[in-house]
């Protein structure tokens, strides 16, 4: 079984193609599951080069899709043949978030998907959208539940609602399609005319090209008549912060995921208070999260975006591509 | 100016047209609206066939749509030109419902809207939906934010989500509309193939005769593979509800709307129990509740579906029509 | 290991104690419990007398509460010599209730704690609260859950809410504690003068002999100012249950909980819907629901009322206890 | 009548006090109330030492209270005689936040209550609870409805909760109090141990001296046993967010009031973020707000810790001994 490892202390040039053994049959309670695809996020990107410190040997990878192989004693919902993807938190399958690191996630605190074939408990796992490619699935484990987690279980999204994405990078497609697909209204924002360009395509309603308006914040206002967006997929962290307090609406709601442009920074207190707003973390989301999402994506038909495509051994590649940032939409492995 | 009276005891022989003075010019807060069309709900044939006793020579209908005349002292947010919408609580603006009676429901326990001028307070309106015709926008005051309210207010809706609508009265299309909108899937009754037709062509995935199939709630149930509708849409009352509780999922959701079947009965408490089900009362919404319903209908150009439409005149004929149940969608009235 | 098998078809006479083989040492994820004190359940006794099939040789009870002698492979949050006590559905962890019936609850489904000891998966056990007896904590699985879930978790119940109990049976008491516990104003309910004068030294601030004053709802709503009561625990049924809607406020709570009068019956259900109130069915609770409130307990020294203890043999006797009425509280069994 | 006008650019000796003509009969929909009481708030006190600017010759003081003297035509709800206390934000009647400015608060936008008497609208005010000196009525309005609002409103708070509070300010305190009335377990920091001997006695279970204990939010962490507060009233702003964030729980909620230490400063998102909390900006709250809080003191009987009283004439030594910080709970007018 072919798999990829992460050489301590990390680094795009320390990924390592390994034969490994075989791991078997699943044991009770467990699935075995031959893994063709994955997808890229920042949290893969962190491990693998070794921002995120991680154990030597460490397989990377959070997301996996694939097909069911065998089954375990007692298990149900699953049986071989079967499509299915994985989760992110595997213990948390339901209820608020109980977990605030990362030491049971796939490729970060435990090994994860860039392999062949795995063995772990069924509830490691959920059943793939049906019609779906393993690529396809494999995008949802990270990206589309981060998405649909903010807009949908925290945000209580309606039609209606005005929802500001930034930047086209896999999370942000994501919350325009999840929005689109609920009747609610999109603004998107990116430094590429290109980029928004697609995105009305996709259906955006209004976008902002970030570099020549940098008060992007007061343009999202302006454009919803003064009121504010209802709410913000905040993929940017503290550098884009100060002007999505400014485009929220008074009561909105900024999810609060990304780190790209930092862990810490100043922030507009007083503003985000009178706003009388809500900035609420969080990391993607639980088991039940994701079978509802996945009951949203069949029940229209919903498809992930994706870029580009690579085969497992050409990891470290599809690593320097995500860096480079012109992608628009998932980075997937298939293998 | 012409109204429709309705005079005591009631009884669709007892509605009279009169002429009646101008109403002159808004006073502090009030707008002057002429209004262009009403549309038919249960409520106003009850009121109208004096099963609800009302005051004699009440002015009938609590839907109303028209065009701003005139706007009085301190009203901010209409001006002349503008077509509005009447709500059906005028004095329930925002926040969770606190009225049980129908004292404050113009055509019931104040004058109602078949009339061709009103004078009001400007908060017994909203903006209609642009684009809309006067007759669209009538339909919105009860049957659509009835609908809106069962489904996304009280019911959290999200994409995905199961929703079982009884019937093809005004309420039921408007609730496979917005259920539609928001990306759920819509199971749809009737007794009328052909009904039940139109409601697939609206985008209904299954669809139900409750004459050839009586044990609908068993279908419902089989049909989401034993899980039960998330959302049930009850227009039906007692009639119906044994059957609307075996459909609804645990912990599931059903709107109690109706009194067709009479306003008391046999309820399977027990079986309510172990759903774990939530049998919400309601009556209609408030005035933010149908401005955000509008802003819904509006991102999404959704357009209610009108059976028929006739003059004001003619308001005993559409009662007529109305009672003999053939319709789909709503009866207007348009003047 | 001495046990109380029911014999089918049931019936007070059918209980039989009987020597069991010892259950052994814990597997993986399990803990073995030195049980000593169980509790007295309208379900139970339903179970018991047959009215409730159940396989012949059930070993009766849902409530149990002992020590744990050992823990198996892998459980974490257990350890010997810790109190603990059981849960009503042992496999729902977390979230919203996805059960709707009895087959895996302890004393029905499968076998329960009317046995000196059990081995069973660790998840089906929470700590006791600190300070608690045995009997104390056994109370809590079933009545004092289900007292804890109708208020707090489906109810939302806030300091200066108004909560109407019905009776003083082991969830009413319940009610009337965490109410009290949570700042809440209670009206009581019975037809016993001298059980409403318990509950006011309980804390009820207003009590209602039923039988001297039958339209008892809208002797609530009159002692509310015409408010009527924003929760009600409706452990009555179809029986009470119209008086329960006359009780409640508009958009109030009603937390259908009882079948003491009957599994189905008249409900006026245009009332109901006339006050927008909700009819809430619900079952106990969740494994997070019971943890929840063991923390509330233990926070404000809550302690049950216990009526009176009978030992492991003298269930039958009991139940007969039970079944005539006049206890006030909970009713233990102690070995 | 004597008023309290602040002279433009604002500075503690640039209060002074006036006679104004009598405001005279109230017009429709208003009372006129003889103002007896005012409490001082950070608010009030940025305003007056001109740090956040207003007119020339503004009325001081958010909070008013008193006795109603007349009411105009179609007033319902209050008559003379009448205990009132005002409302913050004076036309926020009910529903979700929807002001993010100050040009509607008495003594800020608008002409406050630092005079004798007053013509407003009634909606403007609320009954004060029975049994209240006007001084205790007085402190409701911003602080009181302030941490209420935090905790019960946005907080959805339930017995069992760890709440932290910062310092022993007006909110503080408050938050204390309810948290208590609710069964909540509160943890307290002041950097004075004789204000936290206070808390104790006040109900605190366990309080930290930040000045001893800078690295506070671990010590709450430890304190819960590793896992957080569930709720923290944040009035200290950027200077103490970081040790709040520490301090909170997974899932947790920071309630964001102050700007005691800042505008805008250094936050650490990332933390944030993998804690999962929420950061909730807020400013006091609705009328609806208002008059629940005031039914959950009237049922418990709970009572604000009042500092220090002044008269009305001698509001700038109120405001220095505001500043100088040495308080514990509110300082009112009383006149």
């Amino acid at each position: 079984m072919k798999a990829i490892r992460l050489r301590a202390p990390g680094g795009l040039d320390r990924l390592e193609q390994v034969e490994m053994p075989d791991p078997g049959a699943p044991g009770p309670g467990e699935i075995r599951v031959r893994v063709h695809a994955s997808s890229l996020n920042y949290h893969d990107f962190s491990v693998a080069n070794g921002a995120i410190p991680t154990e030597d040997g460490r397989i990377l990878m959070s997301d996996g899709a694939g097909v069911v192989e065998a089954v375990g004693e007692g298990v149900r919902g699953f049986a071989p043949g079967d499509h299915v993807v994985s989760g992110f938190f595997p213990l948390w399958q339901d209820g608020p978030a109980e977990v605030g690191d990362f030491r049971t996630v796939p490729g970060d605190g435990v090994d994860g998907y860039a392999r062949e074939t795995v063995v772990r408990p069924a509830s490691w796992f959920t059943p793939a959208p049906k019609g779906y490619s393993h690529a396809e699935a494999a995008t949802l484990t990270t990206a589309g539940l981060t998405a649909w987690r903010a807009l949908v279980v925290d945000g209580g999204l309606k039609a209606g609602d005005v929802v500001l994405v930034l930047g086209t990078g896999g999370v942000s497609v994501f919350a325009l399609q999840i929005a689109r697909m609920m009747g609610a209204t999109v603004v998107a924002t990116s430094s590429s005319d290109a980029k928004l360009e697609r995105m009305r395509a996709l259906g955006a309603a209004h976008t902002i090209n970030y570099r020549t308006t940098p008060d992007w914040g007061r343009a999202v206002k302006d454009w919803t008549g003064g009121r504010g967006a209802d709410q913000i997929v905040e993929v940017g962290g503290p550098g884009t912060l100060e002007q999505s307090i400014r485009a929220v609406r008074i009561g909105g709601h900024i999810a609060l995921i990304g780190v790209l442009t930092g862990r810490s920074g100043e922030v507009p207190t007083a503003l985000l208070m009178a706003k009388q707003a809500r900035l609420q973390g969080l990391i993607v989301g639980s088991n039940r999260h994701q079978r509802e999402m996945i009951r949203a994506i069949e029940a229209n038909d919903m498809r992930p975006v994706i870029d580009r495509s690579f085969a497992l051994g050409d990891l470290a590649e599809a690593f320097r591509h995500q860096e480079a940032g012109r992608h628009f939409g998932k980075i997937v492995l298939e293998f």
